[in-house]
């Protein structure tokens, strides 16, 4: 339990935290309040949840932002939170891609820290910009390429820094998705409509959403830059504004080369994000789908099998990690499922009123019929193996 | 979304949580801390941490719980919360398995409900008092056995129920492991310490520890009970108190049949959990190491890939799922990571302090190179694909 | 290319050969033939291949076997073929399990080598019987328990032996199947109907048709002689007369224990035959689905992904490969079946006839579309990767 | 067993084959040989095996080929076996890549078919002389392509064909080996020797030798014509003469787009064929690491594993099938090590000799003790499932 153990700072106090965007049925700004929850470092007391105000107050209030730190806009809570003695540490900026830039802006020049969603903004020029806003504010800023967290990124991360693969030649990354592959962008589909305008998604569709993923990525851990690219961006879906393929060839600097894949359009991927490193003297393979697992091979040897908290993990996957080998991380969500289970019981307890019918999780007499089994399993045993009435 | 969406009754107030066990070094207590954590619908707020009562305070500090609720045993941590008018009103037992039972009867007396870890007590007699009393005092008593949350897990037990694989057959259960390949209880380790002692742990070894979580995950999903078993228990491991190998026979109600195998000593095994139903229209294949995915057959047909989130997802397993089809679960702690990474530098600026070295987390800077490369890939491509200088 | 060259005896002369069973219709005896003919030291010249003398001959012609050739029944064949010069000097027994030790016995009696089918025979009496015959006779008994030619059980056994694994402590071996999952004796299987009579199989179904051939991998790989067992077998259909379905306990000489499950109504599994090998310093997987794979795990070390004819290969798997790592060893029947292609196209401009319209394979013309591609590609890469057109 | 079915117009006599190189040590010569004789359609009975006249011929009797028919060169064998009665009707060709067009030219003039290795010729030109021979002799020409002959291929290719994936939008191939990861040509392999040799094999080098597998099959499975493409081939092993690594954009007539990556530096990857193919309905993903098994998705619908001779599987690829569902390919080459064991110790049988100790098959032993196992069982499961002796 590495990341408990480092944690144990926090009772210098978890760090008030703000949000802007990620109100009622946004998909990013849940995921990135349950990330800042996990290890009880944050604790969410602001938010401008929404572009609309009467939506970004009522989200607020439903996730226990008291009213008066409800904001209408984020102009209004940069303003009114640096004022607080008590004031927002750090800000999560989880808009779509066009509100990035200006938001973090505004924080910023309140001092306050930001963690913001990627692609960083809509154009080079406004992420220059915060490139110097961030050295001459010396605020903290983080872009939630999230990738970069995964354990076993970290440890190819640190193979390759460490020279396992000897000199890099070859960087092959790929995300395919085909969420696209119809033009769900006229059916109702929040997600598709403004990843698909150039006005909220800037002039990238597919290569903006999920082609910095595998960049980012590519990067990370290669530790190599890129030199130069030819691009292939392609739109299959008939009227689409903005790309939904892109084929990239890279030239990194130092002479390794590589490919880039992703689509939005390949059917039967959800989220194929991929990476393979190959190098003078081994290769690295890994797959977000099997994010435990790291392949490695050196140059005439057997493939291994690295896998998350096992026998060949290095510190820098150790770092990061919450739950021992063998434990692929959902283990945690499965954990909380049944904590969440209890929880709706309890709450139904409260007020003396019925729990809904269709909650679920391992009871008393669950517990009793483990025990049952576990004394007939020994009873069995230690009467020769024979057949022995359970309960 | 559709947990966080169910959360919103959260606002009615989280849950105040006390917690028995779980101190210092524990895996299992961050294990359940972390999972009450996830949907904010739990507040640790008083702890008996550890049967050592010096000990039990200082993790309980360490946590964030207040001095006055940091209890040197449960009896008074039970007497005293159940005193209070803001006292807790659920309980998570994460000791090992003979405290189990005192623990749960002095917080049910005390009207408060249980969380507990399994296996739920060290004999059957002891396990049906517990039923008997949760029947009497009408709290919620959930059993921690964790598999039964993954959402295919959920998928599975409904497609059963439904009758998708028509009657059932046979029910292939294991889950080998292979921690104890050698005499760990005498090198320091903790875990296998009380694992293998029959005080701490009752009559089963390999067969409570792991052998239950297969049995209760069988029964979960195939919805049967088991009439009768055979049992071979072994101790490899010389000098061992308890079996560390679990070979079973089973014959439930109706006439199905069954194999279920739990070992401590199977090398190259870290928790391979797997489930496997088999029935005259189809069958279902689980493993843990691949929970987001569930194989089912219907006789005659190509195999399919049900997977979390997915094409074929039913609702009972949608109402347990956090993030999107082809994100594994993991996404949400690599996710966590980010915000942890970003955290220490959060806490380092708030003294005016230089954060550690290995802080690793995508700043702003890597934000602009990903601005670069989508703008130099929409300019190649725009130029008809052409190599183009990035950055 | 070990096995071809240690074929080059062959032109000592190809072995002759004779067949009883096999003819029309019945899928092992083709199985056979082509196993014959792989290395091309054997030559079919004789067989009695139906016990319908009409059908025998038929099947005979056309494979090919000359009219006087051509038997009726096996007795015939074995006395006819011992009184030539030119007489077969082995035999392959391919027929339903009834005929396997009386065909035996006649063509050992009468001095010829016997390649036999498994199971050996209907009884262990005849088994004996058999054993003593060919001590006494000398001659050479092959049974084709096939999995033991498999290159990686073939390493796995010198791993095993070599004490790569320590002591072996667990042995898991199982084969499930589908394909009696519905009555398909009663429904025109020819295969189904003789599998399940008790006349034909004997006293096992499921145990005698695949519940051995799991058994006899698990002691070919281990090297244990089995000590005891205990057996749940089960008829899950209704109306069947035999076991479909093998649940086993087992316990080695030395210590060791196992549990084998063998099925022929697992919906979704093919043929699932899969073993396990655990020992107090490695393990071992192999799963006959990927039989070029063996996976190895030194205890606290990686798990190793070890290939046919890769990096970690040893001698014993050597010997029995003939395509290079990395082409599974389909590679050879995807290649004949480029052959058997041209073959018909061949036959076809034989008698100046049409070939059949559905005849596939590349021409020469798909050999100038790859000789265009090439030059296209070493083209556009010499210009500065220009885009470049193909023929 | 179509492929045996359709194989009984063999007996209107096998078709008389010769081969040009495949000498001693030659890998894919031996391949060739196999291939031809799997399905029994062929005789092997002549031979210039080797650009040395005395290699040539040696090779040729070992092969079996009778002393007049072992040729110093492919010229004279044409000439002589075109002038007798039983010559050869066709000729397989394996030599080195520059060999090829010389050769099939002097076959195809003496009016014998062709069997012809990949890639088709050194040049461009040099195949269009060949195709307008091959139209002006009308004689059979196959280009060996072999994975063409994959059974789930042809699958893949009907199922495309038949509108299963709806328009084709994207075509990703790949290739990546690592056997030239290192300077090889220098250190005594003759194949790297001649791969990486321009003048035997012509401009291309990865892209030649494996390059052109992947985009062979690209087209064979997607019906596509490649309009343009735009290449970036690196030789990355400083003093190689050809490209090492091969990557390529490509647009196919219609509008689809593709990427392939062809490589020999890719450590960790044996033979990694895989393609993938995407349309506006549905995806396929096909790897020869695993042939027997397809991957088909229909847009909003889970993910289907369809398998060779499984429930899903077409007539096309039923047609290119010898063994039923769930048997691997290898299962031929594992029967066949059985005869090919039995094969020594019977030829060691002939002269009296001793059988080498190595020799390793099931033998009537073996035979007896799985009949003692099928015994044992039944009386184990007949007496209630109690522990009984085996043997």
């Amino acid at each position: 339990m590495t990341i408990e153990a480092s944690r144990q700072e926090r009772n210098a106090g978890r760090i008030r935290l703000g949000m802007v965007g990620g109100g009622q049925g946004a998909f990013i700004g849940a995921v990135h309040r349950i990330a800042a929850r996990i290890d009880d470092q944050y604790e969410l007391v602001a938010g401008a949840l929404s572009s609309d105000p009467e939506r970004a107050k009522a989200s607020a209030l439903e996730l226990g932002i008291t009213r008066s730190r409800a904001y209408g806009s984020f102009e209004e809570m940069a303003k009114a939170e640096a004022a607080r003695p008590d004031g927002i540490e750090a800000v999560a900026i989880v808009t779509p891609n066009h509100m990035h830039a200006p938001a973090a802006k505004a924080f910023l020049d309140a001092g306050i820290h930001v963690i913001c969603d990627k692609p960083l903004t809509l154009t080079v020029d406004e992420a220059k910009e915060l490139v110097d806003l961030v050295d001459k504010t010396g605020k903290v800023f983080a872009v939630t390429h999230n990738y970069t967290g995964y354990p076993m990124i970290r440890q190819a991360r640190a193979m390759v820094e460490k020279g396992e693969l000897g000199e890099i030649r070859l960087v092959q990354a790929e995300y395919p998705q085909d969420w696209l592959t119809e033009r769900a962008e006229t059916t109702g589909s929040k997600q598709a409509e403004w990843r698909t305008d150039p006005k909220r998604s800037g002039a990238g569709g597919c290569i903006g959403d999920i082609g910095t993923h595998a960049y980012n990525l590519a990067c990370f851990v290669s530790g190599l830059e890129l030199d130069e690219l030819l691009a292939q961006l392609t739109t299959f879906v008939e009227g689409r504004q903005l790309d939904d393929d892109v084929q990239i060839l890279m030239r990194f600097k130092g002479g390794a080369k590589g490919m880039l894949w992703a689509s939005q359009v390949a059917v039967g991927n959800e989220n194929g994000l991929k990476l393979r490193i190959y190098g003078t003297k081994g290769g690295l393979e890994w797959t977000q789908a099997d994010p435990n697992y790291l392949w490695f091979t050196r140059f005439g040897e057997p493939k291994q099998l690295l896998t998350r908290g096992g026998a060949g993990a290095w510190p820098e996957a150790a770092r990061m990690t919450r739950v021992p080998a063998g434990h692929p991380e959902g283990y945690l969500e499965g954990f909380a499922n049944i904590y969440a289970e209890a929880a709706r019981a309890i709450i139904a307890a409260r007020g003396g009123g019925k729990p809904d019918a269709d909650i679920l999780f391992p009871t008393v007499r669950d517990g009793l019929k483990g025990m049952q089994f576990i004394e007939a399993a020994v009873a069995s045993s230690n009467a020769g193996n024979i057949w022995t009435k359970v309960g």
